[in-house]
């Protein structure tokens, strides 16, 4: 009967044996401790048997063990037990050194990105690397409770697609049986036709990007989170439901996720309910006032910007994601919906800023179909392309007005624990140089 | 404010809005009756006023619309209650009449399965169809409640990798920044490596495969949902953890949804909390002495061997779930683990059959590294390439014994409701002649 690493305490003065892999190993005053891993921690075990010290000569980090001792008090051992007259059988022997040590904080600094990745499968096994991804799985879980809860829909997109999504540049293409494919950027035009079908849906899944830049930022395959709901009154119905989600989630991870982002490094999180919403122009203004740069000329918000106002509104609003409202129209999408008060000067879209940087694009969608065709001839966009035909007979049989959001996964992760690369919230990161392992 | 469809009977006298879709309309004696619709369901409006009927004159199916009126108990409406003295609004005209009528049930016929998937985008609106996709959203949360219950990691792995996952050859090629990329066909490597990180690890996401097949089983993107757990003593806890979940998913299933099951006529649910396990050999015997033709000669279940049993299990065992054990070493794949006990005759490999189909695979994986390796040098696998490279490194450094198992959920979807086609269970489905919408 194997024994959980946390549940050791409760069977004091038992006999118990617990299952896992040799974590760490290290002499003391004659005596041999050893940290053995499993999936919810480590158990320390203190080895005095000479055989049994024996046993432990030359065995490797990663040996994976089966221990039974004397589970006993100790309030320096992690879980406050450890394991006394221990006995060691070795279920599977490892023969090679780990290329990497697992039992200190992997360097992520970016000069080490390529030794972090190059021995990824082995240095995941790192407690520091394990808590990114139980963190990461908590979000996605979170997202998903919140978004049942007000009644979304999951759906599967198909991610082989006829035309490039959105009619970008970046796409991979493929041979598909004779025709050419692409792989899905979005699932943008989907989820706007499934808005007619349930509402509200979302999806989670792989989109792809062949983004040619080698920055912290890029990422040829994402996780992306997108949610697209119908019945919206006005863009604020559709912000605030973007906010409701990220305020759920990011609330819910510190509370029960607290203890590990706090070993992270991760920042306090500084929130309110209620994001404030601040126009682009306001930010220019307030900007420009804050530093003596004049952005009052500039459309779009600069990456500068973004920073200030994050830092701004965690200071005056308490508050650290802030919306950015109404974008100018020099930055309007087809599928978004201009802004019928000042004759489509400004668009019906938001960002979301968050520690400095967009997490989220939450617009109001055009919804009339005449008008749509209108701004994608605008755009230099084919209406009756393979992809758009399908997309706008939606329309043509009626949506609702809606918006929605996407959230790219990777990083919100990067920004909720405060890491410098966005590859590094990735098990296995693809970049213009990377497709291993 | 909005009164949702379900929420009308609990305002009976009161006057309340409701808004959606256009779903249908008739004259009958002199009165006008619509329906519309919402994310709940439908709302019956009675129509008296000539003002208000003459808008509704030539007013499409589809439109999008809002509908005061007094709410009033009427056994025979959806829901028990309708609305009288209604006003419309048109929120989104609709000038087109629907290519495809939504308010019966579609043919899934397979002559005229083109026609079906053709309108998809406006015949998903039939409620037939949401049924189908709601039951696979519930389905998608129950697998993943029970393995966050029982301490599955969700992951993400790289859909974009660098080599044919399994060495397969039904691969989808693309040019990746100047080197040569495939899609992912499994999380086959990536889910047994993560085994050493986290012991159990689990992803829903989707598979690609070159399928040349035209056929009701082929589909060339799908849903996946992998599982891989480690410190299994044997294969038959394998099979005890695939067994609890897929019990638990079909319970909750016919327990949450079966009113939407039975209306699309779904089987009725035959199942025990164990599942009947019969070795390969015992099902050629029991075949062989139930029907006559003597299988007891062939190495792999035959189709019609599958169905067979099932339908036996059913009868002698009241379950209609089974997992034929104990394949012959002819269907080995190098990742499994051949049987100790007959000196590798058979394997650690099951099937789960269900409903006369192979629904998953559930295998012990081959855990030594030194034999693993020769494994795959006996199947011709490379171990030096460069996706493989990275697996065994695993292995080198410690996984414990482990199995898990495969599900495609659009074949989970499509046998648990009964449908024909494994395409009428995904809502955008890509085959060799599809790629739209």
């Amino acid at each position: 009967m194997r024994t959980l690493s946390n549940e050791v305490q409760a069977h004091i003065g038992e006999t118990v044996t617990v299952e896992g892999w040799l974590h760490k190993k290290r002499l003391l005053g004659g005596l041999t401790f050893i940290n053995v891993r499993d999936r919810r921690g480590l158990v320390q075990v203190v080895i005095k048997d000479k055989d049994e010290v024996e046993k432990l000569r030359g065995m490797q980090i990663g040996t994976v063990l089966e221990v039974s001792g004397t589970a006993v008090e100790e309030p320096r051992a992690p879980g406050g037990a450890e394991l006394h007259d221990a006995k060691i059988t070795v279920i599977v022997p490892v023969l090679d050194e780990p290329p990497i040590e697992i039992d200190k904080p992997l360097s992520h600094k970016s000069d080490n990105l390529d030794t972090l990745f190059d021995h990824r499968v082995v240095g995941l096994r790192n407690l520091q690397e394990q808590k990114i991804f139980k963190i990461r799985a908590a979000a996605l879980r979170y997202f998903r409770d919140f978004l049942t809860q007000h009644e979304f829909t999951e759906i599967n997109t198909p991610k082989l697609v006829g035309g490039a999504a959105e009619g970008g540049t970046e796409v991979f293409k493929l041979d598909y049986f004779g025709q050419e494919a692409t792989l899905a950027q979005s699932p943008q035009l989907y989820k706007q036709i499934m808005v007619g079908v349930f509402e509200r849906v979302f999806e989670i899944a792989p989109v792809f990007r062949a983004e040619l830049s080698a920055t912290t930022r890029h990422v040829s395959e994402v996780t992306m989170l997108d949610i697209e709901f119908g019945f919206v009154k006005n863009h604020e119905e559709v912000l605030d439901m973007v906010q409701n989600m990220v305020f759920y989630v990011l609330s819910k991870l510190y509370e029960e996720h607290g203890a590990d982002l706090k070993s992270l490094n991760a920042p306090d999180l500084v929130l309110q309910e209620k994001f404030p919403r601040y126009t682009v122009a306001e930010i220019h203004e307030l900007y420009t006032k804050g530093t003596g740069t004049d952005t009052t000329t500039e459309k779009d918000l600069t990456p500068d910007e973004e920073k200030w106002i994050c830092e701004y509104a965690k200071k005056h609003d308490g508050c650290e994601a802030v919306f950015a409202t109404e974008f100018p129209k020099e930055t309007h999408k087809f599928y978004q919906m201009l802004n019928p008060e000042d004759d489509g000067e400004t668009t019906l879209s938001a960002d979301l800023l968050f520690r400095g940087v967009e997490i989220s694009t939450a617009p109001m969608r055009e919804y009339h179909h005449d008008k749509l065709v209108e701004q994608m001839q605008a755009k230099g966009v084919d209406p009756d392309a393979p992809g758009f035909k399908y997309y706008l007979q939606a329309f043509k049989h009626g949506l609702p007005p809606h918006g929605g959001c996407g959230f790219g996964i990777d990083r919100f992760v990067e920004k909720t624990i405060g890491l410098a690369n966005i590859k590094e919230a990735i098990l296995f990161p693809r970049d213009i140089n990377r497709l291993t392992p």
